[in-house]
């Protein structure tokens, strides 16, 4: 077996499928580290035989089992060599038919060799991150871009991974360094009583390089979270209100492909709505359709269930009928939680009054709808991508925003910088100073991964897939 | 653009994403057709540019919107020139990163080029197949493959998709058409009185070289449809005697992971066994996990409707409890299925004697587990296993079986190819056997797909999934 040189040859190789389970017409083994390319050589029959594999080549043949001979699967395979590779190692990935079964067998297969492991969620991206492929924020974009709801999502998700938060945050660190150089002149000769601590130019250039584009990084946390995350929301509503019809309704109008959501119990399941790039999990949808509920089953104890996780509850009435005792129950129940009212079944009551409902339930959204006809489906869109957002305005295809980790970071970096300026101010000495600025370059370092200790990695690359 | 010549250029060029839905690692786009090379070209920026992309070498980069001019994803992305290629036409692939959001926006993009459409379910095999790379046994393995539960599923499809059917009925073919030709020259010769239709040599030579392959053919059919169908089964039991602890201890026990199959209604659920290599399916297991589950609900109705499907029935009895009568009830609604008794708890009943069951339900196996502790639960499997095989040995790895469709065809050319020697041995005019050996010829030619129509080819391509 010829083994190429590697540098890090004590590292375990690791191995694992890359792609979902389920029918499929292609599935793949992506394999890492210094026993790949043996692996390759060991595992594959190339239909047309050669020395050495060209690296980044697909190559047809079949994986054979070393001990019955038998071909366990035709693939392409195809070995690259490190360090132009995901993980910057030698990458073997192994193309086969798709079957899940196969691939379980050839990677149990290819775990049997020396230093070689399954992967763990994350790790392959994990090596590319501490083998300086990327940074921090670009590993934590691989990871959303899976898990993006909608196309704002990923995109965001993307903007990220190609750099933008990097590029701006090595940007500020960069005059972070700059002005710790001059504080460090001012450490290394105090006695020369040169300007070089003036506090003015100094605290103009933290306040421009450094506080600014601190603090707009920060002004798009909140619409990049909302894009990120969506908001969930539930549907509320006495009995045979339209609830189910509602949901439907909802689901057919949006533009991306539903996914349900198994909670985790099977009762519950959640459905996704991409209301304008938001995602909106609604919460319980298993317990909306049903087709018959109960009155008693739906009492207060119940809503108020249902409402613990939720941000944003849609009270469902029946505009035939009328405002019941029952619907200002719930609503009393709901009242904390930001509320959209819809007002169901217009379509039967064509003299409904709908600002009436406004007089009862003032300052909330109010919208008249029927989910028989769709008549008022937008205008219920629109409420509810007012509600999901709070006003904020989304981030601008292209753009990155910072996530809740990197947020922490930035303000703790930010209220650092801003001590840094009342120092200067204050007169204090270059060497106290130092310590803040030195406290906001780690704070930058943590969200770019230079400073980053183990647990946060860890936390960070459980939250992905296998195979990634 | 750049348009490799390609001899079918008029073809549609066909798109598809090739992996399943979920997380993962990679994602992948497949196209296939004259345009691939075109789009490749318009739609990816390789990282290091240039002129030409090199056949089945992954090129880095990023797929770019051609209006907004956003990277969509960064990918690996491959051009293979036909005709060493998956449909033996010109294939592009893009790897993603597995969001299967961008996937569908890549997709959405490259199905705007002109003569370009989303590729049907199983498309690209059917390319394959018709474009002459496999032949239709290879065709059907590929899909075979996919949807195989078992490992020995599995490789069972792969013996066909390596040729192994295809092979054998090649050669049994040859000796049909070998035949044949001895009989057309008997046709255009009829007066040179010859003993080439001397009956004897002809019939021991469709017999050895056709009707005994044909037969040890058949012969493997029902192994196989056992490996490939397997069996649904049905646990039946009074409320309380442990069918849920059932199911659970043999989905503990089993090999191979588990699969819950989404029924057509919410409410069935069927879980995937893997008993020695035989699928068995749980039909209903959300019946059997309900923890409450009324008795009245448990009625003779329901149990009938239960077992409508189903091959085998599991009557699981209580131990501890002794024979109901309303165990007694069930099994006469299960009498007609294949039973097999399972009397649980055997562990809280330790005098209990088996063998009184088996005069109790004469000539069925019986078997007592504690679904607690496990014992006995390797006993039920093989019970299971020889109930679902009938006694019927199972096919050994590395040798194809044919299907259902391949049966009818076979056992179609064995009857035309015993008319043949019925027409020998009576001294028939060789043009008149000659219409037989054709039929025998066609039937065979049927399996491979040499002369199947076109309706049979859309049913074969139809049980594929998208992207192969």
């Amino acid at each position: 077996m010829v083994m190429p040189d590697f540098p890090d040859f004590n590292e375990a190789t690791i191995a694992g499928i890359a792609t979902p389970p389920g029918a499929g017409g292609i599935g793949i083994i992506r394999v890492s580290g210094p026993q790949s390319y043996a692996i390759l050589q060991h595992l594959f029959h190339p239909k047309n035989l050669q020395h050495n594999f060209i690296s980044h080549r697909l190559y047809f043949g079949a994986i054979v089992h070393p001990e019955t001979g038998l071909a366990i699967d035709e693939v392409l395979a195809v070995y690259m060599r490190g360090p132009l590779t995901y993980t910057r190692e030698e990458v073997v990935e192994i193309h086969g038919h798709g079957s899940h079964l196969l691939l379980q067998e050839i990677l149990a297969l290819i775990v049997t060799f020396p230093a070689t492991r399954l992967a763990e969620p994350g790790e392959f991206t994990k090596r590319a991150f501490l083998n300086g492929r990327i940074d921090l924020t670009q590993a934590e974009a691989v990871a959303e871009l899976l898990g993006a709801k909608t196309r704002e999502g990923a995109t965001l998700a993307m903007s990220q991974l190609r750099g933008g938060l990097h590029e701006e945050i090595w940007k500020i660190r960069d005059a972070l360094v700059a002005v710790r150089a001059i504080m460090e002149v001012a450490i290394d000769f105090p006695d020369e009583d040169v300007e070089i601590l003036d506090p003015q130019p100094l605290m103009a250039r933290l306040d421009r390089e450094v506080q600014e584009p601190l603090t707009q990084l920060l002004a798009r946390a909140e619409g990049g979270k909302i894009i990120r995350e969506g908001v969930s929301a539930v549907i509320l509503g006495r009995p045979n209100v339209g609830k189910s019809s509602l949901l439907n309704c909802l689901l057919r109008e949006e533009r991306a492909i539903v996914t349900a959501i198994p909670g985790t119990t099977r009762d519950t399941i959640e459905e996704c709505l991409d209301i304008q790039g938001v995602p909106v999990r609604i919460i319980d949808t298993a317990g909306i359709r049903e087709t018959v509920e109960a009155v008693e089953e739906m009492g207060i104890r119940r809503a108020r269930q249902k409402l613990g996780e939720a941000d944003l509850v849609l009270l469902v009435l029946d505009g035939a009928e009328g405002l019941q005792a029952e619907d200002r129950a719930l609503f009393a129940v709901a009242a904390d939680k930001k509320v959209v009212v819809v007002v169901n079944k217009i379509d039967r009551a064509p003299d409904l009054d709908i600002g009436l409902y406004g007089e009862v339930f003032p300052g909330l959204p109010v919208v008249g709808i029927s989910a028989t006809t769709g008549q008022g489906i937008h205008a219920l869109e629109e409420a509810l991508y007012e509600a999901a957002t709070g006003g904020h305005v989304l981030q601008e295809p292209g753009v990155a925003a910072p996530n809740v980790r990197h947020t922490a970071a930035l303000q703790r970096a930010l209220g650092a910088v801003q001590q840094v300026g009342v120092g200067l101010a204050a007169g204090l000495p270059p060497d106290l100073l130092a310590i803040d600025l030195q406290g906001a370059l780690s704070f930058l370092g943590d969200i770019i991964g230079e400073t980053t200790t183990d647990d946060v990695l860890d936390m960070i690359f459980a939250e992905f897939c296998l195979g990634k």
